[in-house]
This record gives structure tokens, C-alpha cells and sequence, in this order.
């Protein structure tokens, strides 16, 4: 990666990891231990995908970093509450996150659920209320009512829930698209849409544009974590490897093998790239981050 | 009761039964079983004790009932996701609510998580975005942080928390107060405060009277659950009698007696009144509510 993107990427998590800890309530604050169950499963070294997408946008567009501290944490809060969620025993049952103890085995699953729910309320309260979202009541309305559909039963939400019904099940490549373009594909797509919002003056073109890369980048991370998910150790990976086969969980290179997988992933990220041209050079962080998504090791 | 005020009260459940149909997504709508599960928990016969607030706040203060529809489904939204996930085996793991199988039992425990996730997700896109509610942006992001924060790890989610720390301990009268203020009390002052927050000329000493009325109502609605727990038959609760004492919950008739508790009830009731003498006859269906809560049978 170009060192100048790289460092520019760098500041941005660190940027992130201190607007996250800021919006947390302490760990001293009752009940204390739904705080640190809060706080552990978000302060837990994600990589911040969803919130260098929305830094990253701004920067396409001119936004400045320091107005979207609210929005990439509200992003954020909502991602960790479903993997939260997602990792808990009656859904994939999963023990390691970030190769760590997932909340629920670190607390338990009452504190889990709780946690999660807790984290859903705190994105809502960030976006109405947090004073570095420089936007127009309207706006911030406007950017309430998409992360809320993104993250609903027709988004997020809905999207795990047809992950589930598919387990087991013989599924077709558009099924399996439908499924991600909501599980993990609609939060990607706020993280990209909750950053163009900021600014009243974006031209629909340019926004329908950032919308299709985001929708490409939304698939493309998901064919890579299917093949990381195949090739590597659980180690390197953070979570248990092989998980998804396992659990005979529909997979890109199930369906295409894995050199197709791979070849998906690239026509994905080359067609993201497709959408960025109008931006010049502005564009180049979201490029890197397109084509991190699919290089990416863990 | 009063037949004309019964009559407004029962005009209201009716209304809000509508409202709450409208405005969830219909069985159609994929991923079928989610929303079926949301729709099966929302349509449940409910008391709509907290739509019943909202509408009867608003009344007091000569808000039309139209422009609360869409404050009522959202606190009612937040209720029945609360009911679900608190109905979870790693929760109190209950079977029956309101007579009818719990949302875990009647589908499966996955989906009754995604089905109260998603309409915790409902309830803020209906603040940011329903037509009905009849106020500025400013307004609306006011009652999305105040329901929020309500709903959140320092409200209702919170309260939960310490319920679940509570269990099978000693704990004291304020104590189990601070619980219950935070676990029920939280959206019951919120279905009174957002109803005042949608009149831009409401003066602070009359919201404020509303909050103290609120808070006190929240206190007795408690109060009489717990005697209706000790007191009441299965069929007649609607949910498993004597669950509390079972699990060994602290309840207001353990710490105080069943008289005692009775009284603490009958008190919470006229302090609750007391509040409202300023307003006059406006507020009778507020008067009406409070009695209904400590009398109520269910």
C-alpha cells in the first residue's frame, strides 16, 4: 500500500479508537458490568472497516475527519452489537472473536444480549445527539432513518435471519448474494451513504456512484472472508477457521470453487474502482481500501 | 371508571392497535418468519399501557391523538423487544406471555433476538421518519435521544442488568427501587416525556409535573405487578404465576408484606395525582390511568 494512504488509514483507526472510547460509558458507571461487556466487545482491535469507509468517503467529498467522529461510531456500535448477537449460542455459537473470548463467554449470555441491545440504543442516541455531526437537523434525520432501515429486519437484522434459515440448506449464488448484500452488505453501504449525507451540496450522480462502490466493496468483503474463512489458520484469522463449512454454512468458494471465489472478489473490486473515476485522484483511499478488502490476511 | 373516559381509553387501544399494524413491515415482506415473529409479539393483545400514556399526556395538553401515533408504536416497539429478549432462556427463560407462548417458544430462540433487534431498529426509524408525529427536526432528534437513552444501558437495558445481578440476592428497598426505576421506569417517564416534547409551548414546571406524575406511576405499576404475581392464577396473569418468588426475585411483597406493598401502591397513586392539580379536569384520563394501574387484575 502507498505509504502516504497507509499512514492517512493509521490515523484514522487511531482516530476511531479514541472517538469509541470517548462515546462509551465507563466502566465505572452502573451497572457495571453490562459497561464492560460494552466496552470489551467494542475495544476488542477490529479492524474499523466501516468506519475508514466513512473517514474515507469524507475525504473524497472534503469532508473533514473531525465531523464524522459521531457517524463512524454509530456505524461501529451497530456492527459490534451483531456480531455480539451473531456469536451467541442459539445463533453461530462462536467462542473466539478477534482471538479473543467472544462476550458472551467472557461475561455470559444474558450480558451479552443486554450489551448488544445497549450498543443498538447508544448508535441511535450518537447520531440524534453527538456534537461533532456537523449536519442540519433534517440531515441527521435523514442519516437516523437509514442506519435504522440498514440495520433493521429488511437490513442487517433481516439478512442474519436468512443466513440462518440457509444453514444446511442447498442455496443458489443470487441466494447467497441476496443473504450478504443484507448481512454485512447494507451496514457497508450506510458507512459509505451516512458520510455523503454530511454534506447538503453532493450532486445525486456522485452519490449514486459512492452508493455502487459501496455495494461492490459490501460483496467483495464477504467473498474474501469466505476464502479466508477456507485457507487460513485460526490463529491468523481471530476466529475459528473452517467454522463456516462446518456448520455446512453456504460459502463463495462452495459454490464457485475457490479460484472462482477469487476471481469474483477481483471483478468485484475492479468494478467498485469503476465507480470512483469522477473523483480523481480524491478517490484513492477508498481504492486502497477496495483493494485491501480482497489482499487482506485476516 | 368513568364510561366516557373508558370509552376514550378503549378509542385509543384500538387506535394504537392500527398504528402498530401500519406501520410493521407485513407478513409478506422477506424474511417471512422475522417478521412474522415481530408481528406475532407486537400483536399480542397487549395492555398498551404506554401508548395509553403518550395518547392521555397529550390529551391533557390538547394534543391531538393523530400526531402521537407514530410516538406510541415507537415506545411500544421498545416494550415488546424488551419483552422478547427478557423472555430468553438465558434471561428469565419464560414460556408463556400474555397466555401465548413466548416469541423464543412459538418460533426459536434466534429469531425472537433478531425479532426484538429489529424492532428496536423500527422504533427510531418511526421517530426519525413517520409522518404522523407533527413536530420540527429539533424536536424529533429530542425525542430520539430521550427515547435512547430511555432504552439504553443507562435506562431500561440497564435496569435489566441489574435485575438479573439481583437475582438470589438480599437486596434493599432502594435497591429494588433503583431497578425498577431503571428497568420499567425509563420508558414509562418516556411515554409521557415525548408526548410533551411534541408541543413547542409546553412550560418547564408543567413537564415537569408530568415527569414526577410518570415517575410515579412507573414505581406503583411495578408495585402491583409483584402483588398480581403473588396473588394471581397463571390464567388470569397471562404469564407463569409465582415466577418471581420461584426465581427467587426480590419483589416489593417480599421486602414489605403483601399489605405493606399494597399501601406503598395506594401512596405511589396519590403522590402521582397530586402532580397533576394544575392541570384540572385535562388531565382525568391521567387520573383515571394511575388508579387503573394499582386496580388492574392483570
Amino acid at each position: 500500500m502507498n505509504s502516504a494512504l497507509e499512514h492517512y488509514l493509521k490515523s484514522c483507526q487511531t482516530r476511531v479508537e479514541a472517538a469509541l472510547e470517548a462515546r462509551l460509558p465507563s466502566n465505572a458507571i452502573l451497572p457495571q458490568k453490562l459497561h464492560q461487556a460494552m466496552r470489551y466487545s467494542v475495544l476488542n482491535g477490529g479492524k474499523r472497516m466501516r468506519p475508514l469507509l466513512t473517514y474515507c468517503t469524507g475525504k473524497t467529498l472534503g469532508i473533514n475527519p473531525e465531523v464524522l467522529d459521531g457517524i463512524a461510531c454509530a456505524v461501529e456500535f451497530i456492527h459490534v452489537y451483531s456480531l455480539i448477537h451473531d456469536d451467541l449460542p442459539a445463533m453461530d455459537d462462536d467462542d473466539l472473536r478477534r482471538g479473543k473470548p467472544t462476550c458472551h463467554k467472557a461475561f455470559d449470555e444474558a450480558t451479552a444480549i443486554l450489551a448488544g441491545d445497549g450498543l443498538q440504543a447508544l448508535a441511535f442516541e450518537v447520531l440524534a445527539h453527538d456534537v461533532s455531526i456537523n449536519a442540519t437537523p433534517e440531515a441527521r434525520l435523514k442519516m437516523i432513518t437509514l442506519l435504522a432501515k440498514a440495520s433493521g429486519s429488511q437490513g442487517m437484522v433481516g439478512g442474519q435471519a436468512i443466513d440462518l434459515e440457509s444453514v444446511g440448506k442447498q442455496i443458489t449464488l443470487p441466494e447467497l448474494e441476496n443473504m450478504h448484500i443484507h448481512k454485512t452488505g447494507a451496514l457497508i453501504r450506510a458507512s459509505v451513504n451516512l458520510a455523503t449525507l454530511v454534506k447538503a451540496d453532493v450532486n445525486p450522480e456522485m452519490a449514486n456512484k459512492l452508493d455502487n462502490y459501496a455495494k461492490c466493496i459490501g460483496l467483495s468483503f464477504q467473498v474474501k472472508d469466505d476464502i479466508l474463512d477456507e485457507e487460513s489458520d485460526t490463529t491468523t484469522l481471530g476466529k475459528t477457521q473452517g467454522k463456516d463449512q462446518d456448520n455446512n454454512k453456504p460459502t463463495y468458494p462452495a459454490l464457485l470453487g475457490l479460484a472462482g471465489a477469487k476471481q469474483k472478489a477481483q471483478e468485484l473490486h475492479e468494478r467498485a474502482i469503476e465507480n470512483l473515476t469522477m473523483f480523481g485522484t480524491e478517490a484513492d483511499l477508498l481504492r486502497e481500501l477496495s483493494l485491501y478488502i480482497i489482499q487482506r490476511d485476516h
